[in-house]
């Protein structure tokens, strides 16, 4: 039913994102029939909360630019109460990223979409991350500390890989769905953020809303794969699947245990 | 023989755009038998504007420093009486971004490539425009007053939509071309406004050359559609089609008609 | 061998890079089994330059903050003695893009790769360029002043065009592989620098590495234009070859001369 309510009340989703897969993160919101809007003028960011849904920050390509504009921003959003969705991509690789994505943190995030390393740099363990990869493997440690961080923070986690979790203070959900070529094309972990963000612009509670939206991201990607002959295919077809998925599907596919 | 002579001329255009569908436009430009370039530093635009057919200015991610080098480019091309087309995105739906198209439009562009909303404030008309996404009905009102703005400015104004219409100080045009399809994308419009400039940049009379980009691009959306599984493919197969178009299609699937 | 190791080495390719295409370059980087990073804020250059094996510059679009985290950039892997591929797109079209690239070029660059028009401009003809595209025709006088120029400064020059030519001061090759519709997209030349950073960060010598990266790119294109419809499915074709070319492939339909 949350699809159907998305491609009913098409929530404006604005993002201030990198300018690598921008174009993935809009067509991957039209998609699910959302509405994006990429502004990232320091200048518009108090008119442009007013009238959207929620908020995607994404630090891919960040600058100072850029981030005066995200701290402007989040302030608008957590006055008037909207979800902001951080994809603190790279975080813990470089000082001027940390100390970005530490101030953005200081605000009223509803959800972290990361891979391990980038959360592993955020609740204080050693992530370890090279480049824009991860390199971290998920323990028993691991989710206990990123539990006490949303505990601490009322935040929800959202942690991708090979399987994902989504984690609240008083739950987590592991993910079964997805598809290695997700992690084959640029932008995969960009458009999880968008996704994320399209399902918390009309789902109250952002446990479910993260849930949903990595659900029908990752069933998206293990129909796209299906017809693939390589990662232009699969890019291409994501996007096909994305326009067509429906609750439906998300009924009859999804494979995930509450933990 | 538009396109037969835009192939054979090659002429080159100047973008100055966002950067959300920037590789689009490039392509869409590329495809048709233009060569495209993209350069918004501000000290680059007076060498750019000698060696350029016309320029296209696009403000969907404007910023101060982009602005900045619209400003000096529109100078040295309305002094070279070279075409500008315009594309306002999101006009009317913040201050500064008001201020930027207004100072814009205080120049001598030829066209302005917009939706509904988008033409409705530059009018003088109430658009409520969301976002992107227009909103606005044309009725006659609408139409009257936008051919009274092209009759005190020489101007064409080509407004998107379900039907599109290209209006001239004398002329009106109704398209009846084009895919729904079209709106499931990000770029539909900014490639528009491309191609726009793609003809602009062949034939002198503007209304003709809006007419026939928008037939173009229309015919090529509906070409695109016949094999798409969804809209990734759309967004593939609209740029097979438009590299492959010739005047013969257009001759063969216009739906229009003057008013 | 040279892609099979690059698929077990994961090298990080580190771009500074032009917006228009810049997905392509991270698709591309990807498809081949690298891992790219974009990053062009001036304050995360160190960090990423211990991190990476090799960086891409790309002048696309180019301006001043930009410029600045590219000299920066240059300086610390100079330092560190890591490759760095130039790719002077535009070089000799404007002042300011010739003043920033022959900043650069005072730093140790490994490879250039350009067209004809721009390594014309560098080695000191006159390459008369019409915005990206070259118009410039090799002949024997190009290649001697090329090679003088190799001498002099220890480059690699990687020479776009219906043929490429790999020249180094003691080696020229000719490779005949390619495809017509690699001229056809935006990208094919800023994704052939980012190929070129590929191989470069896995092969010692940069006159092999540029020969493999191009032979690679060109047989994918090759492969790619076989079921193409236009210029779309070539994109996306380009990239599914990339993901799937392996060294078997370049063994067999390799076609070069050393000269």
């Amino acid at each position: 039913m949350y699809i159907a309510k998305i491609r009913k009340i098409k929530p404006l989703i604005h993002h201030i994102t990198n300018y690598v897969t921008v174009n993935d993160c809009a067509n991957a919101t039209i998609a699910l029939g959302a509405s994006p809007i990429m502004a990232d003028f320091d200048k518009e960011q108090k008119e442009f909360s007013k009238i959207s849904n929620c908020l995607v920050l994404n630090t891919g390509t960040i600058n100072e630019r850029v981030a005066k504009a995200m701290y402007e921003s989040v302030a608008y959003y957590e006055k008037l109460n909207k979800a902001i969705i951080l994809d603190p991509v790279a975080m813990g690789v470089t000082c001027a990223r940390n100390e970005i994505n530490s101030k953005l943190l200081s605000n009223k995030i509803s959800i972290i979409k990361a891979n391990a390393s980038e959360i592993a740099s955020i609740i204080g363990l050693d992530g370890k991350a090279k480049g824009t990869d991860n390199t971290f493997i998920i323990n028993d440690d691991f989710l206990q500390k990123a539990q006490e961080y949303t505990q601490n923070t009322d935040r929800i986690l959202v942690v991708t890989g090979e399987i994902d979790f989504i984690i609240s203070k008083d739950k987590i959900a592991k993910i079964y769905n997805g598809s290695i070529m997700a992690t084959k094309i640029t932008g995969a972990g960009c458009m999880c953020a968008s996704v994320c963000g399209v399902f918390a612009g009309v789902i109250e509670d952002k446990f479910q809303a993260s849930l949903y939206a990595m659900l029908s991201f990752n069933i998206a990607c293990e129909l796209a794969q299906i017809n693939s002959k390589g990662t232009g295919s699969f890019r291409m077809n994501l996007l096909d699947e994305l326009s067509n998925i429906n609750d439906e599907d998300i009924k009859n596919k999804a494979k995930y245990e509450l933990i």
